[in-house]
């Protein structure tokens, strides 16, 4: 049994004492420990070494305390299952040398065996669970559908993702096919992690904003759902869409346990687009962690107020930056810690 | 006298046969006779020279045939008439060799003699309105005094400006002191391209969405309401914010005459939140230009009926990219043309 059940009483919408927080990236850049083994070991040897994830893993959870585990992975390790290569460059970010721009190219991606092919994730998460030691739960995570594509036919990381776009408006019926193969991969990558022992899944959205509200519809949403639909009932979902409020009220209603917004969303604009009842999850800007620590605490209480402790899950609106110091990152989760 | 006032009926809010279009950034990159003009003349040269200035303005007037003209110019020449050395360089944009952090760097900044360091501008003003020859009205711009520091501090851009962030939220008050020295130049700069013959000014807040609503109320709308308040009784003024959704209320009551938005705010939403009685502008993907010409028509159609015809401006919902066809663009202007 779960030695802190915060996190899991929030997605299911129960009463506490004080919301849980954890942070996104939360074993990421900002932790020292983990510098001195990004010297040591490259973005997917991290990443395909279950000893490693499971050590990066559990960094945050010993030197900052989140009532919530992440799995240190990475959302473009679907896109390599499916046999597309790509690299993490230096100053570049993802870089994929052959990005999917036509027909061959769709076909030379396949929908992968995943133990064969992501069987070092599963035992990233036993190995985590075991070292976790049923301290808090692990969180297991997605990117979304649109997301991949965006790298998959960009190529690389991108203001405004032109090429992606250009690829879904002027071969809409390639894009369709790209994403359903995507979506149709995610779906066995999460049942295999849920099988493996996650409990909890976040889905990230880190593009949909970039499109409009109909094109979402079209290229984004759909495939999300499609997910959620296969795994909710099995595991609490949480769908999180950076840039996303137009589509709060569809993410509300998708059976999704919980929504994340980011920092442009007030508490009040949050509650009242996603429909007033789902648990939402949230919003701090990160780069208010480089304020003072007493305004830091000061900023938490009022965001808890302003969501209220109940269906709420405390957290950034977006992945914490390298550049946050390690006493602030923890003023962040003592100051919830706090809150009565 | 105008022989095309469409533009400034709509900011005026009176009834019109159809809505006037303008693209921003339509006299741009995806123009062959810009890309010839680019090869021989660097970025400060064109802004500096009142005669290229005024032909890469009028270039989009001829060949693609919008509703009004807006000078070709940048943002950033305010700072650098305030002192602070912008170079424009290739495949990486804006940089700033000495980035302002400290009070030094802040005193070292001018509120510069307008005619002396930007009569330039005040010249290609008075020889753009010769050539249009009352063709069509003609915008003048500045940017935000936000966005402005966020490139005068971050040196060069950024998808995240967290250095121009944590400037503002370690030091505050230097911040801002910063501001208010933007405000008070681009107040001067405004009146003075006022003076010299514009019909209309944009506001740019090309950053202003990368902050949360309070912040946003604490670093960005103050000083723009100052501009706005400072000129909205000698000419129409809109006031674009990348991003801003969720400051549509309190621009709606600013006194601009118009208010744009971008794609990820739908028309009903945009009515909603700016108050449903200014003239909103927007705000069409420019991605969606790389659609095939039918369903460009077809969607600025719908564009048009969603907005509704009155108090509405139609335009892209950021700039023209690059790789856009011009008969796309024209088509995207041909149909609001057309439109009946």
């Amino acid at each position: 049994m779960l030695k802190n059940n915060l996190f899991l009483k929030a997605l299911n919408g129960e009463t506490v004492t004080r919301p849980p927080v954890w942070m996104m990236r939360q074993a990421g850049r900002y932790l020292p420990d983990f510098m001195a083994l990004k010297k040591k070991y490259d973005f997917f040897t991290r990443c395909q070494t279950p000893e490693l994830a499971t050590k990066i893993t559990l960094m945050p959870i010993d030197q900052i305390g989140p009532d919530a585990a992440i799995l240190f992975s990475d959302i473009l390790v679907v896109l390599q299952a499916m046999q597309l290569e790509v690299e993490m460059k230096d100053n570049i970010g993802p870089w994929i040398p052959n990005p999917v721009r036509s027909k061959i190219d769709l076909e030379k991606l396949i929908i992968p065996d995943i133990e064969e092919h992501l069987g070092y994730v599963m035992d990233a998460i036993k190995l985590t669970q075991k070292e976790l030691n049923q301290r808090v739960p692990l969180i297991g995570f997605a990117g979304s559908p649109w997301t991949l594509l965006c790298y998959a036919v960009q190529g690389q990381g991108s203001k405004t993702f032109d090429k992606a776009k250009a690829f879904c408006f002027s071969k809409p019926k390639l894009a369709h096919d790209l994403l359903q193969k995507i979506t149709a991969t995610t779906i066995l990558y999460l049942k295999q992690k849920i099988n493996s022992g996650v409990n909890a899944i976040q889905i990230f959205d880190s593009w949909g904003g970039i499109l409009s509200p109909e094109d979402y519809n079209i290229f984004s949403w759909p495939y999300i759902q499609q997910i959620i639909d296969e795994i909710k009932n099995k595991i609490p979902v949480i769908i999180f869409g950076k840039g996303c409020w137009f589509a709060l009220h569809d993410m509300g209603k998708s059976g999704a346990s919980a929504v994340g917004v980011d920092w442009t969303c007030s508490a009040r604009n949050a509650r009242y687009l996603s429909g007033g009842q789902v648990t939402l999850q949230g919003n701090f800007d990160p780069s208010r962690l480089l304020s003072p620590i007493p305004e830091i605490t000061e900023a938490v209480y009022k965001m808890i107020n302003e969501f209220g402790k109940d269906r709420y899950i405390v957290n950034l609106g977006h992945g914490i930056l390298p550049n946050i110091p390690v006493d602030h990152a923890k003023a962040f989760v003592d100051a919830v810690k706090s809150y009565y």
